[in-house]
């Protein structure tokens, strides 16, 4: 039974229950409230070695990143983050340094969107680690984006570089020790600048600790020319999918006009691979993917970037067809590009 | 590290970024709200070879069980259920129907008090089994009941009898296949009649399906004379001493007062072990604990019975000394009592 399996498994048991607002089907569960606002609850569990390698990151790395994932998906639905739960399932053989470098990137970055840790569970495991997230949030509900609410016509846009978390997890795979010789750690600590890949080290740490777009989700969500949002856990082939397929609308995506980091460019470049593939079809970037009334880019583009110093990028049009049609300059491509596929 | 150095270590850490409500130290974190209500959520992660096995259980009993824990930490609260979220690291080795007996297990439940299941996560595990659930519920927030709300001269209550599910744990270490040759299952199956152990049934279903009480946490939680209340966990002598610590109080606990089950009684004759001290010990009974004005018990007690059918019961009386004091009619004991040790 794979995910989606387990999902449907999920809805045919549950149908009976009197939902208490909208549950599975977008980056959080939406849970109106009397006073017009809406809370909203995402959760992600991490696992040893499906999600992570002990060796490859470090645990300040980790903790951060097990915060992120869950920011980002609260970030998505145009909510800010109130309070965080973790439920930790620990080895006996992670040692007290380990633990206190963990808690110590979860903290720092609940320190940094100001939000609590008000709870959780710990307990000891006889298998691997595993550490589950629940994050809640809250906004507007009227404020509150959906996956489901692209229109006709609209831009669709993103909030940064990708596929820069992909290349560094390539990297990690060719070495595993390269965020340990690269000094990377979200403790401040200096990457060491003589290190033959010391360049890289932007397209590992987008890997390991990617930076959740909380402010500006928040942003976007006041913003009513905003329709649908998501972010880009799996890569833009299969969540922009995500989007067309419950708004039921179209897509056509400018491939020249995806937005590349000169480091994943450059890295791909030595590499022999293709960049652009690299940034639609690799997952784990944790940018917003929107789209915006087409009448009302250039405002809401400038607007953006007076509040944040630099500016989403346009990549394409909401189309009236079905499905992704991707474009070279202009010319569609028969390229088949798909995103990230779970378990 | 261990729980409570681990728990420790958050609290460092955390203690600059301001807090929306009251976090760790109760059963649930209390997030009050704009319109008199009180949001409280819980979180318990159940992992394989520390929480279950999976050759004791059934996947049905798991179901209810992950479920059925965070439920009475909200009923411990004077709470009702409002949406859950629930997270699995599930092997490969789990087969279709293990997943959908699992998920039906959970949905009963949840039918039972009518609380939909809003989202969660599913991954693979290369590893054991994992399941998080995060529960939230809602009470009025003058209605929220604390551990650390106890009265001087307060009677202390319990639900209902203690110890079953110690003694199904240790019926199940002696045979794990117990469960199964009793035919025990949430789905309203028989139980096996003829069994030697038909009559221990009670018991081992006590600790693998233990049944929250939901109903009673709520209508105790509008009860302004029900002061102090938590959920037993970790067997009373630890539980209580949370409730005792807590509210800088002491208390006395007359020995012949715990309610026992005719099932424990006989089992333990029959072992040779002194049943009240697996009342006191064991873990996992998810009765209610809580503390009562003691001019108001009499009409409590009676206003329960007319709603539930059964009465709680008194078993001793909050007092102004320091820790627990144990009586065996009357008369103070030595001996030394200890719940659960978690890790």
């Amino acid at each position: 039974m794979n995910e989606l399996e387990f999902i449907a498994s999920v809805r045919r048991r549950m149908h009976s229950i009197p939902s208490c607002g909208e549950g599975i089907g977008d980056d959080c569960a939406i849970m109106p409230q009397d006073d017009g606002m809406a809370m909203v609850v995402t959760c992600d569990m991490l696992t040893e070695g499906v999600h992570f390698r002990l060796d490859t990151t470090t645990p300040r790395l980790l903790g951060h990143k097990a915060l992120a994932v869950n920011l980002s998906d609260v970030a998505s639905m145009g909510a800010s983050p109130v309070a965080s739960f973790m439920s930790i399932a620990r080895p006996g053989t992670l040692s007290d340094s380990w633990c206190d470098s963990f808690l110590d990137g979860y903290a720092r970055l609940s320190e940094r969107f100001g939000v609590p840790l008000m709870g959780g569970d710990t307990t000891a495991s006889e298998h691997g680690l595993a550490i589950s997230v629940t994050l809640i949030g809250r906004a507007r509900y009227d404020h509150v984006k959906r996956r489901s609410a692209a229109g006709d016509s609209d831009v669709i846009m993103v909030g940064g570089t990708l596929g820069d978390s992909a290349a560094g997890l390539r990297l990690l795979q060719h070495n595993p020790a390269l965020a340990h010789e690269l000094g990377l750690d979200v403790a401040d600590a200096p990457v060491t600048a003589c290190h033959k890949n010391a360049r890289l080290a932007p397209l590992v740490e987008a890997h390991l600790a990617p930076m959740p777009q909380t402010l500006e989700g928040r942003w976007l969500g006041e913003r009513c020319e905003v329709h649908a949002m998501t972010d880009i856990s799996d890569g833009i082939a299969k969540d922009l999918r995500q989007i067309t397929d419950m708004s039921a609308v179209g897509a056509s995506v400018e491939l020249s006009q995806v937005p590349l980091s000169q480091e994943l460019t450059e890295y791909c470049l030595s590499e022999g691979v293709d960049p652009v593939r690299m940034a639609l079809c690799g997952g784990e970037d944790y940018k917003l993917l929107f789209t915006v009334d087409c009448h009302k880019v250039d405002r809401l583009t400038s607007d953006f970037r007076a509040r944040f110093g630099y500016e989403p990028v346009a990549i394409g049009r909401i189309t009236q067809g079905e499905g992704i049609e991707w474009l070279r300059c202009g010319v569609p491509t028969d390229e088949i590009f798909s995103g990230y596929v779970h378990e």
